[in-house]
């Protein structure tokens, strides 16, 4: 247990970003880099999780079907999901290892933003780091239309979508006061996520 | 207890909104469409469970003495308060029942903005949904000005609403985080409160 | 022990600024108005007291490696420099007493923005108040350059400071939730020092 309570063995990251902004090709990209520069990293997406332990439970059949629980059954799940993620890092990762835990830090649902990092998460995840990706709001709606089989929920254009941005801005740091995390904010350009991964890295390498 | 702690039974939706956004009427148009559509509502003012709990302990004898308390003792209040609407609530609503929180998510006071959803009444209110009740700072502030008997702390014009939306908003994100509440934008426009209030009513049904 | 233990007996006002802000010239001109009206305070340095604590445990040998330990490490001196202020307050400070914390509500580090009032922290200085020292981008920017041996960290120029006052805001806002802290911001204007300080007392008058 390290420092006091308030942090884990291993390293924790949470990536969070907005639908559409390219998350995952950077945890892709970011799993390349930390293999070749001999960085012991496990990337866990919250939303897999979830969903393995709704499928375990009973609850749902199919991923999509976990939208659509009501939030007091998701907020269940969620309490489950982070406990599993960390469960499962213990057992793969030494005090030299990184836990990237994928997810969002508010989530655009059907009664409101929802907070992807409330404080029942954290207290399981207890993150050294919060990071954000980014992306212009332009490129974001665009990457949307683009690919509507993926994102469905209507994010409201552009402007819904700088509204989102900014919002989740703000809940970063808001979830990054219960554990001291830090929040670092990181730029992915159109075709540029190996950028954002290398810097993502460096900033990890630093914890 | 539902959702292991987190949870009522009942729904918790806290309604917030700086003065003079007509935050009241939009909640007795509530009372009315709920009351309607057969959803069963509960509307505790937090200023008057405030005040309530100030006269049975003896500390004031009229509610606008309440702001002239010392913040310390509004403290104390603040926790009681909290304790009794949710006794209350307990007592009128099963599972199938809406609780509805009248207050505000911060509020200007001699001594700076005051969060109205500290983690002390959050542990008590365990809100499913802080609602953000808003509309354009030129209008809040007109009505604010029209009505100087209802609102007499100066709120400094146009420049200073605007401001406390902001940081409202700020507030309202940072106490989701303590309970994963959701958060609703919700804009009240001039003549239109019964389109806010079903607009509420909508997002409450979702949760 | 006041307020049902959300304060201690003396009143706690955490001022926090960016670096260059002019933070420590308004504490100085504090400490005199303070003095010649007869308020009882007590100006404690968070930076200092997580040396002292640093020193006394033989991590570093001196402040400027402080910022150079692994975050994990400042942590715990962070909790450690936290605890004995309120020591050392309570020795020296009554009812009557102001404990000043000078410190940042977010500090630009290598590895991102770190909170400089997380829960552990908050929960060992129940603040009654966060004020907020401001001052335009392009001036905290001009002095930042004009004084580099000071503030050595790059700050990314007027467009970085800019950044860094509003998730600054931010911050302060959510780290009030958890202690209903007031937030106030405080002008400094160029010259003006003794006019923030005064308006810093006076709110800290109204607590």
């Amino acid at each position: 247990m390290a420092a006091d309570g308030l942090r884990h063995e291993f390293k924790v990251v949470v990536v969070t970003g907005v639908p559409g902004v390219g998350k995952t090709t950077v945890l892709s990209e970011l799993a390349k880099i930390a293999e070749s520069r001999g960085v012991k990293i496990k990337v866990s997406n919250f939303g897999t999780y979830m969903l393995e332990t709704a499928l375990k439970e009973g609850i749902v059949d199919d991923r999509d079907k976990i939208r659509t629980l009501p939030l007091r059954k998701q907020l269940e799940l969620q309490r489950l999901a982070a406990q599993a993620i960390v469960r499962d890092a213990a057992r793969e990762l030494g005090s030299d290892g990184v836990l990237i835990v994928d997810t969002h830090a508010l989530v655009k649902t059907s009664a409101g933003y929802w907070p992807g990092l409330p404080r029942h998460v954290l207290d399981e995840l207890k993150p050294d780091m919060i990071a954000v990706i980014e992306a212009s709001p332009e490129e974001i709606a665009a990457r949307q239309a683009r690919d509507r089989s993926r994102y469905r929920a209507d994010m409201g254009g552009v402007e819904g979508v700088r509204r989102l941005l900014e919002e989740a801005r703000t809940a970063s740091i808001a979830s990054a006061v219960h554990y001291a995390s830090t929040v670092a904010f990181i730029e992915n350009r159109e075709g540029k996520a190996s950028e954002a991964a290398m810097q993502l890295l460096q900033l990890i390498e630093k914890l």
